[in-house]
């Protein structure tokens, strides 16, 4: 489990830095980038919320546009970002499409061939990921959270709900709360998973409420009234119906005239760090 | 004065926005970006701090990367960025450097062919970009600063110390301090001025202080100490000797472990608007 430093950064008192390591989820090697707040250390853990982008995005972007690391900082939480899909599979077309293949990874293991090999993000960061940055930084791995956007907001919310064990805190902006029903989510689906719907149901966090499974915190989720993907492709009302069916908390705020982008992310990013440190720091 | 709206996105309670433009002073098309904070109309003018990047950076690269407009939201000033160059002039070799021609204008009116056509970055942000955006959002040009980062610093600084009376504020991170000096600044000003050096005294802040220019506010300029651009191409030293002995309010911060980077500029971006608060809003 080594890592290769690719650079790190003096950044609000701490250091946010860039790295790469072969991954045995993925069967490559994958880029991956940490930020650790003043003060972390082997004999001072801290707590740590991983974060997720969206379609085309890579490690860089979120901790990049999202304004988050200024509020990690102060509220002493590490950031650990990862990359959206594997890189350089080799698979014909991977990199045709900006919403399946390479840079929509879907934080799932794909079942169908040819994606099977390599495209198994959902191990990646459920597990490879943790273990690793927990290893090699000083996180506290008894106190991790997950946040993410769009792609990610879905990654973020599904992972939570299947493991709330692992996830002690989850938020998203505009995620992909249903992708089982809409054309984000089939794609992708039916690509990486194949055309029986019912397994798919493990990767859509709409369906999983209804299947039972709860995260015990409230999950705070930001979304612009003037996101681009609100009606196609976003619909937040499945996850607001099955969050109140199940009795799971949620807290959905609509925000007016705010689109898709990292402008609002970055509006609205505070609360989500807030969000986390309350339930990660108590 | 048309300008064209490429995009708009709420942000921080304002909108940011990314426009384009037929530029006189350039005779191309230009780009620039706005940040205008809540409550900014034309019965309630804001003030607005220019922003100008460094070497290979475009309008977009400052809003992005330093997280200035959560506080130029919260002190309700505007932000104005421009492009580092003209782009598409059709020089031959002006793609070739990443330190001269595309990219690396230096803020200055180039006087040797064939970059004296469209290499006029000087008379842009000095006059036509400033009179563009106060036609056309709710700007007060009476309170109106400027601050950069490398090559953008060099700009902030030069353009400040010559006209004080448009430039009411003035910081920096990381400045082209004597570009006179150093080889990034003898690489352009031999290219855009030619060799007579006594040309070159107008575009160089130490050389300004020195001639007699002041500024009536105290410049504000932050430094990383572990800048790998330091000791060759910014020598900060020579500002904070030329300020001293021309007894112009200079605050020259150090900051140890620090490099050039955006998140070296965003973990002290909250000290430069309120600083240009300060001054712009009394």
């Amino acid at each position: 489990m080594s890592i290769t430093t690719r650079s790190e950064h003096a950044c609000c008192g701490g250091r946010v830095g860039f790295y790469s390591h072969m991954s045995a989820s993925l069967g490559l090697e994958a880029r991956f980038a940490v930020f650790l707040p003043d003060g972390a250390s082997d004999a001072a853990r801290v707590p740590v919320v991983h974060v997720l982008a969206g379609l085309t995005c890579t490690e860089e972007t979120f901790l990049i546009k999202a304004n988050a690391i200024r509020f990690a900082a102060e509220f002493g939480i590490a950031l650990v970002a990862t990359d959206t899909s594997p890189r350089g599979a080799g698979i014909a077309g991977e990199d045709d499409s900006y919403d399946f293949g390479s840079g929509a990874g879907f934080y799932l293991d794909a079942t169908q061939a040819p994606w099977n090999t390599h495209y198994r993000m959902g191990s990646y960061i459920g597990t490879e990921l943790p273990a690793l940055t927990e290893a090699h930084f000083p996180l506290d791995g008894t106190r991790r959270g997950i946040m993410g956007h769009s792609m990610g907001g879905h990654g973020a919310l599904v992972h939570a709900l299947r493991a709330p064990d692992r996830w002690k805190s989850v938020s998203a902006f505009a995620p992909i709360v249903h992708p089982a029903a809409v054309p984000w989510g089939e794609k992708a689906f039916s690509g990486y998973l194949g055309p029986d719907r019912a397994s798919w149901a493990a990767q859509d966090a709409t369906l999983l409420l209804r299947a039972g499974h709860r995260h015990p915190t409230t999950i705070l989720v930001d979304q612009g009234d003037a996101d681009q993907f609100l009606a196609e492709q976003l619909q937040p009302w499945y996850l607001d119906e099955a969050a109140k069916a199940a009795g799971q908390g949620l807290i959905l705020r609509r925000h007016p005239g705010y689109d898709h982008s990292y402008w609002f992310i970055q509006s609205f990013i505070q609360d989500h760090l807030t969000h986390h440190a309350a339930i990660l720091r108590g």
